[in-house]
């Protein structure tokens, strides 16, 4: 694993050979990098920014330690007043973001990144890594929880996100993007969100009668019990689950859910529901896990499913059908000589706007988002400013917000985008305009690269 | 993100409520959980383990601290002789291990951990995530190696894996299973894998004129360049390199290659490998990226490409069209009151195996994997024991492979497994028996279950 100490060296070695270039041959100009996705994955219709708070501690603490150098010489890559320069490296430059929580869209850059250009070049990987896989969670979380409508999402992931840093940080984005917590403690304990856990069929295995291991947690646990019911066969578990039930309401106690974890949760969790409701157990829910993600979430529900929450896990924290996001770090200006010059690469495919940028939104009287209007930043737009000064000099200069004031501001965010644009599947497609003096900038730029 | 000293609580809730259970019922009676992969995932057709190292280390070294134990006392969840016991908790059981780099197929357990259950039961989540991603990344990387036949691929994901312990542990497993080498600096350093970098498209554009970049970045690497061509138009480009390594040849110097980033890489590398010819640059390599998977590399080669290495990042680093495993960690015997009672569950299409096991190999004269028989660990079967005794009551009594030794056997393990199995589509099904004794059990414990 990398250990927040060795982020300098969590880099590709390309950017530590260019960067080695432009010393050696005296370039260090300011320039701008963007960092933006340029295509929404399947089914995708949205991006909300996710990463920023760990991007902004990377870029102020970033530093090559004794070891670092120590490897890097031994390399026999690097001269040696390079490394000395590394010695002493620190980033210095100015940053605007789109805030954590903010719905964006292709091209429109989330980061972007004013500095000398060796210290610009040398943050791209970890700002790209950091980036990617908080805004793809964010993306896929929030989509569960939209198809869940109002019922409660629980993060179940863990066990099989990529890595335990992945388990961290779905964690934290899927709690921002709408999920009610995560069943992973150490996340409960980092970022302080609610911790939930239920029992697994192991337990159930490990007692001779299945009712005997309701009966054993209940007794552990005579309030918060959620009983999985579904190790042997289900409909009998919930029989039995109802008889301890019984047993724990005579004694002033409840049961707090049931768990469905394998089979037809339709037709399951009406059956079982009658079972709690015929035993006086209306107040025991109905929890349902297994394999869900946003469209089976959806379908269980259209189909009448009786669930009162839901645990979602592999699905979610890897974002299965869409597991990362396209996003790139481009040059797109260089202060050359004095001159400003806005740079752009016309490989097939994958043109990018020039220039240092904003983005506008453009709202209804309510707030709604009508469409976004991506310009020049100093262009006079009539809009909402969504990207945000947040670091001068190398300096936090923006008040971080914490999680709930994150996850609050997201939660404002979805509401503000219309329902068209949130559909699963085939969702309307959001407008982005680019700006007249945008729009005059690349075709001129295109043209002056395409004669050169 | 996690650090190992929080390993501990890295892990699902329930897994500690469960546990809390059992020792609120004085169950801590000795348990076997075997951590196995259900099903193949879409196009796969075998499986590598990988990730054991972590495993073990974790199992060695996990303690619970002040911290954890403060933390889970102010969630009001757990009583304080438990968290008593938590705070001298050590893991002493007994592990089984399938070595890394071993080729396995579904319901061959990767560890089998026999512990008292609190201990067997407390580690699952952990060792899921850890078994998880390298298995998965594994699998992958060895099919990106088999497309690109013995030429090189390189690990170029970091920006785009899953969190920064992902970055780490693909560049791990990638090497494992055949690339070369990665573009991850600190996986050099920790992992010591030799790294690889070229340069980008920004170092191109932060050049008034394209050739100007070569120039600049072969003065500084004048053996040891990589020109990107493709920034704006990939056969300018490559002629534009081609007579900047002309003047690094009147030097005394070598380009090494150029690298393809985009566009039709069959054409391409044809038309350049005709310009570096024709210039007599044949020593110069075409390297070539850009959304490369198994599927794409087997392909450009099919296709008559003259590419010599391949850089593959995104589809290999999150491992695109299967980002997990169906791994599960599951309870398959427990020794209650002195009797070893097998225990499996009946969950609809989620049966599991019983019983302590060992995985037998049957190969031919020449050692080529034939098929496996899946047998209890106390039958007498002949072939090769895949599953080796790695703990004991809790030490690791296994000599840790380095990587380097790790990645020759998974070599000799993949050229043993014959060719019919490592189609990219459509591979042979491998055999996988289940032993007379295992199935007479299996079948027993299902019927009484059943009755019960």
């Amino acid at each position: 694993m990398a250990e927040e100490k060795d982020f300098a060296l969590l880099t590709d070695l390309y950017e530590l050979t260019m960067c080695a270039s432009y010393f050696d041959n005296k370039i260090n100009d300011t320039a701008t990098f963007d960092l933006f996705i340029r295509d929404l994955p399947p089914n995708r219709s949205y991006f909300i920014a996710a990463g920023l708070e760990d991007a902004f501690n990377y870029l102020k603490n970033i530093r090559f330690t004794e070891e670092h150098i120590k490897f890097l010489k031994s390399k026999k890559i690097f001269k040696d007043d390079f490394l000395n320069y590394l010695k002493n490296f620190k980033f210095t430059g100015d940053v605007f973001a789109l805030p954590e929580g903010t719905i964006f869209f292709p091209n429109e850059p989330i980061l972007s990144v004013t500095a000398p250009i060796i210290e610009a070049q040398i943050v791209e990987t970890f700002l790209l890594n950091a980036i990617n896989l908080q805004t793809t969670i964010a993306i896929k979380a929030s989509r569960v929880v939209y198809a869940a409508k109002n019922k409660p999402v629980i993060d179940f992931s863990l066990r099989r996100t990529q890595g335990t840093d992945a388990g961290m940080k779905v964690a934290r984005t899927s709690y921002i993007t709408g999920c009610v917590g995560t069943s992973n403690v150490l996340a409960g304990l980092k970022y302080k969100i609610p911790i939930y856990g239920t029992m697994a069929h192991s337990f159930v295995m490990a007692f001779e009668e299945e009712e005997k291991s309701f009966g054993a947690y209940s007794k552990t646990f005579p309030d918060t019990s959620i009983f999985l019911v579904d190790t042997y066969d289900t409909l009998k578990g919930v029989e039995k689950a109802a008889l301890v039930a019984k047993e724990l309401k005579k004694q002033g106690h409840k049961l707090k859910a049931i768990r469905l974890d394998s089979g037809d949760l339709v037709a399951l969790s009406k059956s079982a529901r009658k079972i709690l409701d015929k035993n006086g157990l209306k107040y025991v829910n109905i929890f349902a896990s297994g394999n869900l993600d946003e469209y089976k979430v959806e379908e269980l529900l259209k189909k009448g499913a009786l669930i009162d929450a839901f645990g979602v896990g592999t699905a979610m924290g890897v974002s299965k059908d869409a597991p990362y996001c396209d996003v790139v770090y481009k040059l797109v200006e260089l202060n050359n000589k004095n001159k400003h010059l806005p740079t752009m690469k016309l490989s097939k495919g994958k043109v990018t706007y020039p220039g240092k940028k904003q983005v506008y939104r453009i709202t209804d009287k309510n707030k709604n988002y009508i469409k976004d209007i991506l310009a020049l930043r100093d262009e006079k737009i009539d809009g909402k400013e969504l990207l945000v000064k947040v670091m001068e000099k190398g300096k936090i200069i923006y008040k971080m917000p914490s999680l709930e004031e994150i996850r609050n501001k997201t939660k404002e965010n979805l509401l503000k985008l219309p329902e068209k644009y949130k559909k699963l599947k085939n969702a309307a497609k959001y407008k982005v305009e680019i700006s007249p003096e945008l729009r005059k900038m690349t075709e001129k730029l295109n043209k002056k690269l395409s004669f050169d």
